[in-house]
């Protein structure tokens, strides 16, 4: 079992994360972790933290030689600015941000103390954490990728392109959209949008390819991989709505219209023509590919603030600008990638055991000839 | 921490759920769960099943005299066909459910041993637990109801009824649709599907209404809220989609649209005009109505069968027809409320710890006062 | 991951478990269960409560003609004496048992709420779940026994005898002990403290044949082996100390006179000459036998009542006669066999994965190879 | 809920934890848990490792201006020796350790990628999460202590020592003995040891002061406090038994001389006037000290090493020296204590909720006024 924590602030010291359950025998590319990080700052729309930033990541445990050796896993970015204790105090909560709540809950006078952890900086360490996941599905062809298909109103048509051209294409968009006329008329609403000192959300798609079917369970209810992906993207800051294939959609479609007829083949075993389904039936992945949406609300900072009530004197007020951010769907699609990526390995070493990548493979192998056998 | 597994099978002896922390003294009224059960089995569009089944819960352990005492509480309900053992076997797997994939994962030769886990009769154990919870929510003031807000299509338009208006609209609707006019037309609309064989999805809305501010956090991924809320909802068989507040909608509005500006008063402290966030900043409950959405897929069993393969001889076939309803979206919405009642329950007796309930009022009536003084 | 909850008090209607993770294809002999349940109810010493219960354990989902289809499996034993609403209230805690302290916790005015689910009656349920995963561990040729070692001062000796022989002579003994001349005084100072109202204590110790190298690991602290049989077997009513291989005889002998060396042999591959560690090096299984000892208080419930307190009037008084068993430590053997069956059945599944038996067994045999390999 | 997780390696760069769940508003003493470190490094019998680490705990994470908010804490000590990618291949595996076994669990072909994460070396993690619940549980007047009970075969006596005697004897000894006729013997013993190159054991006792009643549940197995002390000292390296108050003892003694009766005084409220239960009753806290004892098996490394098999030519050969402490029991107490913290932290904080130490604070005062109106 994949187990992980994170750990850190926006203006603390580092942000860490650890994770346990590995396999041995892994060949971690840190070069790859790092491009992972790299995606995660970019994104037409970002603000100037990004610019201030350009972590590395630091692994500090679990590798020897840079191969995996069963151990848990230490990963550390520092951060450049780690002023959290010189900071001035904040007493105008944000709406949209944990500020108040936060405040409220752990019984804190100063906002500072919760939206330095309620920052979706923390989301660094995920990405970490899902590097390496992707690294691990690497081997057994697994690939991940994200394409961002609404901003602000914005839509892209990319139903008809097949996954290289998505990811090809999303890698070369400023804002990670494969659809190049959407992609332009985004950037201009982005420069819209910050020319009103107001700002964007959207939403982004997720795809997994090459996943074996039989990952997750109807057996509990806490086992359905469709629900532990979608409590995994829901988790990242901001995320306001998770679908799978069709989403919703489907409350508007006939059963014909929407379930994915089953047909055999020699070469292929069982295949399906279409993917309303988004990969997931029973809450198993049924082999074809997994495909998520999220819809991730516009940044809760704006440069022209909201109204809000400074929680020491309770006089209506504006919220405090923080940062300035327009738009972070693109880099909120990354953050998605690992996410999804750890769950995914996570299902992997559960159904394939396996201390080991070699044991793994041979235990996964094995599964394949058994699906041929049926 | 509330914990529970729920088992059975659709033609097995029973469904069972036991439910672990509970806390002591709470009464448990038995006919309220069984009137849960009683809604879960309502709804325009239901089959044959729905008539043969009557469910009532046994409560086999955790009470005295109808009062919790800490004890793990089991629930039971008795299927009135409990053929699993003597039905015929199933070659055809229905596209849209576990049928195929359950059956390669687990290397079972025969459907029927995966469908009478992976069916939706296994929720009655599930609302049976959250009848419980919401009897313990009930002891705080927080009520939990669902209403169908689509079906094949039809939208309701329900945004300006308050909640009482929505309960009380919804329990009278064949459909459990506050809208008046759409909840007929939704009936025509099943009846029209019905006629042509087909089947229906939709979407329905669930909302908590009294939870205080302060459940779940923003410290861990996993122990967001509204993560948790979402693996809970979608975890429940055919939900496709998962949204909070104003959902997917947030990708293509302004933040200036999106964020609710926080105000104060004396009496009610701080408090919202709006609730796009539906109840939920930073991965906790704002003291706002916690709202959700979520999208449901149309039946997978159509009595104009979809192409299939048969597993033993891979030839192209039609899938089996086990059962009829054309819609069952009204009944999704209850189950949705108990999982909902389960999460909030569970984020309750975590925040204010517990052993009886009226140890954790006693805490919960501390922390009310501790909010006042900020 | 296996995972159960059990449910139930001493005088309710049934004592539950479900049993979340079997693997799929286990034929599950149920005539197997309630021969556990009978061995549950021996020994030399036992009450009359006894004699009233003969334990039928009722399967109510999970299997499909007796085999496991991956759903979860219940459990449910029905109490002959189910009248807990009735029974008079307790104000008089024992000594040594749960019933102050659960009434302070929990805020419950009457004991009997409190004894009611602390009784060693909820072990039914854990042998329960034990038997199934003994049937498990039976198709990897894995064997778990108990035999007593102590009752009342009285020791055996056993250390030369092997598996077979402790296996053998310890079903034929009252009191489970392999050591016949052990076993007769042990039966003489059962009869002695009873005549003196008294109750008696003991140890046992569990062995579990055929084990694998290399379940659990050193990784990380919650995942060592021994530390979660610990668990499991300090987890069974009235256990106050676990051991492993020499026990606490380590903290007076010298490093080379406590290590397992390591030989080799083409036939056997590493083996070892002694076996100290208890089949545990590093927190993993090392391929030699798991042998772990546990010590078992006295009966908490004389016939010659000790001082106690009335929760009520706060009156000195003597402590409630409750039940009379003189020794119980032959049964909490056997309850042991089952806690340490479900963890080793539960590190079983962890490492070889497998939705199947078959898909297990697969891959245990890869892993077999590949130790061979090294 | 308190969770961690503890990284690195022996040789590595750093060795880490990640605590989660602690309330907000405690504040952090560093020199505290510089203190823990300390302590854990002293010991007469301990090597040359000790001489060269002088650990200095970094906290990256979840303070602000020393104090927590609610953020996970992250923790990190370096290494001063980090050398493990350059360190040469170990074939010769050590009797007693997990060098073997990882090996062939991991697929590993040099026993360095298995000792480095296995060894003791890692409980500087443990201490540091350790001393911040110490910290937290000092808040509501629980201290922890511990002392060596044995030591190669010499006892200790200090049964009628009262508390405060044994810690401050304890601290003073070279082998945290705190009777001094022992002390002195345990330490000629381990000098008669270390120059015959062999090893030495003990056991150690963990005392809980100012401890709560009701802290735990029987409601079920896993919720037993009991249990999880026992998992949570079983998993410190080298471990081999735990035992609770009178411990293997209670084996042969009667249960009128086991029990310990329950007396009540005004001042007092309900109280014992012995602790054969070492303070756990039904798996709870039952308001006297929580006391436990655990073995602790020689150290596995002899000067005088034992017979082995080097793992690629399987060659009879003597294991490898790694490193020479004769006698590691009174660190190990040490370790036992954080173990022992992090448990009761977490009973605590599950009983008494509260994000904040305030919140906690007022829990727990309105739990101590109904205990005394019961």
């Amino acid at each position: 079992m994949l187990r992980y924590l994170t750990s850190g602030e926006s203006h603390g010291k580092s942000l860490l994360a650890i994770l346990d359950g590995m396999p041995a025998g892994l060949h971690v590319d840190k070069a790859g972790i790092d491009n992972e990080l790299r995606r995660r700052m970019l994104g037409y729309g970002r603000g100037k933290r990004m610019a201030i930033e350009s972590d590395k990541m630091q692994v500090l445990s679990g590798l020897r030689r840079s191969v995996t050796i069963g151990s848990p896993i230490a990963l550390k970015v520092d951060n450049a600015d780690s002023s959290i204790d010189s900071l001035p105090v904040v007493l105008n909560p944000r709406p949209g941000h944990a500020d108040l709540i936060g405040a409220l809950k752990y019984g804190l006078g100063d906002v500072r103390s919760v939206l330095e952890r309620a920052s979706a900086r923390e989301t660094v360490a995920r990405v970490g954490v899902g590097a390496i996941c992707k690294q691990l599905l690497d081997e057994f062809g697994i690939r991940i990728a994200s394409h961002v298909i609404v901003i602000g109103g914005i839509a892209a048509e990319t139903r008809k392109l097949p996954f290289s051209r998505i990811v090809q294409q999303a890698e070369k968009s400023p804002v990670r959209c494969a659809d190049r006329v959407a992609s332009e008329l985004m950037c201009i609403e982005i420069d819209n949008a910050s020319g009103e000192r107001d700002t964007l959300g959207g939403a982004f798609e997720v795809i997994v390819k090459g996943v074996p079917p039989g990952l997750g369970s109807y057996a509990q209810w806490d086992r359905r991989l469709d629900a532990l992906l979608s409590r995994a993207v829901m988790s990242i800051q901001a995320i306001k709505g998770v679908s799978f294939g069709s989403g919703f959609e489907v409350a508007i479609l006939r059963g014909s219209k929407v379930h994915d007829e089953i047909f055999y083949s020699r070469n292929k075993g069982f295949f399906r023509k279409t993917n309303n389904a988004g990969g997931l039936e029973g809450g198993m992945t049924n082999g074809e590919d997994i495909v998520l949406q999220a819809a991730m609300k516009p940044i809760a900072t704006l440069r022209k603030p909201l109204a809000s009530v400074n929680i020491r004197t309770k006089e209506s007020i504006k919220a405090t600008v923080e940062r300035s951010d327009v738009c972070a769907v693109p880099a909120a699609g990354i953050v998605a990638e690992s996410a999804v990526a750890i769950e995914v390995a996570n299902a992997m070493i559960e159904k394939f055991g396996g201390d080991s990548v070699a044991e793994m493979k041979r235990n996964y192998d094995g599964y394949l000839k058994q699906l041929r056998k049926i």
